[in-house]
């Protein structure tokens, strides 16, 4: 598809599990780069896993609510889910296939970085920000052991969270050494 | 996930190939009857095949054109692409694993409505506008043999076709009586 | 694995959409003639289409009533739901892995003989009882149409059905003309 | 399904890789509580692994021996292998599609908990009888070093692995440290 | 991949069921025009239905058998199946997955050059020979009906088909008016 | 598919990653016994992972260069992508669906060994090379971390590597501990 001459359409991939300040501030400093933005939900099939807890639908919830709350219009983004693809060579293709046409892509993650710039598409970094604290890794750790992790998260997405009984859940998927939990999702 | 009190969103699922006046008739009336509204693009995998032509991305890409031209603010609404599932019997948890929480589900499709039913959620019908003419099938139907068809979709559907070379696409893929066309995706 | 024996062990494929007075004819003479009779529920993820109304659950449930009204107790065979291959030619390996080891395969379908032909499988015909009447096509096309049914199925199947709403389900699943029908599954 | 109003039917999930006689106990105990039980060969697909050494076949055979050892008829339960699920979020409605309906779900697994839960099912937990040693890691394990494995399972249970020369495979699978045994499943 | 400089490689995309003289011709005018050709297996997953009878063994063992009488070196070209891609979109970027690199892509079947076309890759027509004579449709036709067949394919490939039972596989294919058959594979 | 009298065919079943002088030892060793080989590339789905870095594509030019340079002609094997199966039990009837029949398969790789002898198949094992160091798991650690490793390769697997940009590829995939990298593909 051929894009409008004005407008500068970005793409940001993230699994988002869940989004939080660090996300936010990406998000911020992208959006004063181009018109409008794509936020993939990678890996929309996952949920009920210690490292993809929410469903694709309740991460949407999570990002409309981070965005709303920064006051950012949903005219100016979209918020597509993208399945993982069998083979990581049709990732690329399959993301194109879901999406509005766009110019540039934004990650710091080295697969997806690789996978676009071999598809010849233009890939830019992300000024990341105090990124050891603000880790989706960091927070789920940090749910599961009952440390400190609301402040490192949007307020719209803690209630989310709290609505879904996110940390009874996580805790819970946590609860087994059984390979069984591992073995259930082909 | 519980919803919140006041809220009263909807689900309304279509395959959208592509949207048209019928469809947007829908879509106002139920805007009008509930506050959110979920619209789901359904067999998101499938493109490029006479009943499919547009992909997942060009299919959001008309939605949210005739939304706007119908000055419908994206806060309104979610655009959700989902894939199909392998199994009939799955496909209602796969939505609902891919939406935000909904209340009531629009849809005069018998497979649709017996499935969500058979979920014990509630399924109302929409009044339909002309279904003869505003038809994605009459529409597909009449764009292969050159008959009109702008007049049936709203503008900035007709301009995404065509800045995708969509009717160019169609008479391509009308182009052939191999089997091979219908035996190429699995 | 080495069988004991003495024990014959036969296997039966069907999709049993539903199961019907021939289909018990048969199942009768073979359990005359061996000891123990795998019977297999095949395109168990099928369901909610036309010519697969009901899920592997229901067609387990009716394959039971049936076989206990006509006094065949559990234990002389097996009840096993196995969905397609991706693969015909994955077929009979996916049947073998899902199933006890069995001495001979009884089917008058030319695609199940042919496959377990090829794979040297001792294969044999079923004697068939009526066949134009007692074929589970003959009886959907009845159940859609109000014509006598239920003299063609066992009693517990009848009951099945109606517990399950199925004439309802059959019909509701026609009423449609819609490509999304038949393209919602992959 | 409505179910008929005086039999209780329950479900207990397990992949039995082997099934040992921990399981024999709490199956005993669930049937002294209910009529009928639903046994699901959970992860059916899988076999020829270090964790997933048998077949759904080879399990079958397992689980009839072992209840027919303890004198439990078949027609007091239902032995239904089901496939995994492509996304957790639609495993329970792939149980559901597979199984006659019931209505209490046995099980200690932290993930079985709660998908049924969430899908509002009664869950209710097992008293488990020895753990540590009626484990079906730990008798994987015992069989793999050579230590005592025999009397951990039901004499049946035993004749099966031994006709299908299970040590032998498990000890095989173990032989290589090469990404290969782990990278062929998909 | 970048191509070295002197070399012009080919792609010709076909699913050979079987390759007949038509093929053949097709192939000697490319082969005259470049200087590598690979030559794709399509639908390879495929085998055992009436469109599709062959596995993709078979076909490998049929082209290869034709370019031998031929007398085209297997040094001249590269044999690969491919198989369908879930996803018409992503099917392109499979077959680039799955091929050494090409310059140029020989086709005259519709879908195919279109999706290589929005792949901004060189597609070129053939010059077909006697189309309707030479087309696997018509010889699968002959085959079914007995009508002579054998003079439309190479000898080698004739003697492929007798040695695989070919005509008996198709006429047991054909036998059926069962809706299984076509069922069977997902 | 029966076979020819005078000619022996054997398999070699490998994933590539990459091809290297101790596969070449086995390969000439090999040639020398039987007339054809078929070379299948395992797990042919897989690429741009930390295991598999290469494409299949990419792994079929290597193994060409690979055998050119050791002037052993196209002409003396077949080199087929064949994709890993949904089910271990199922991988042999897809390894003979995608070859021309073989006689022999030569593997060392205990899975691949034990799943052939459970299909009765005759399994021989190959004369290893320093296996320490010949293997590509020690080659592709050495690449990460700048160890001498052409030395390892045939000239040719080098060559294709340095067109790739190989190193580059396979040191940005490691350079990430994020859990998406895992994650991605399904």
């Amino acid at each position: 598809m051929q894009l409008g001459k004005k407008i500068v359409r970005a793409l940001f991939v993230g699994r988002f599990q869940p989004i939080h300040l660090g996300h936010m501030e990406a998000l911020r400093i992208i959006l004063e780069a181009v018109d409008e933005l794509i936020i993939v939900i990678g890996s929309s099939q996952k949920s009920h896993e210690l490292d993809n807890p929410f469903t694709a639908g309740e991460r949407i919830s999570m990002v409309r609510a981070a965005l709303d709350e920064m006051k950012i219009a949903p005219s100016r983004y979209y918020l597509i889910p993208v399945p993982d693809s069998t083979m990581h060579s049709s990732w690329v293709s399959t993301v194109i296939a879901y999406c509005p046409p766009f110019h540039i892509v934004y990650s710091n993650e080295p697969l997806t970085r690789r996978l676009f710039r071999e598809a010849e598409r233009t890939v830019q970094g992300i000024p990341l920000f105090q990124r050891k604290l603000y880790s989706a890794t960091e927070i789920r750790q940090r749910i599961l052991t009952g440390k400190t992790w609301r402040t490192l998260l949007p307020k719209g997405v803690v209630a989310v969270i709290e609505e879904i009984k996110g940390v009874e859940r996580l805790r819970e998927l946590a609860e087994t050494d059984s390979p069984f939990t591992k073995k259930l999702q082909v």
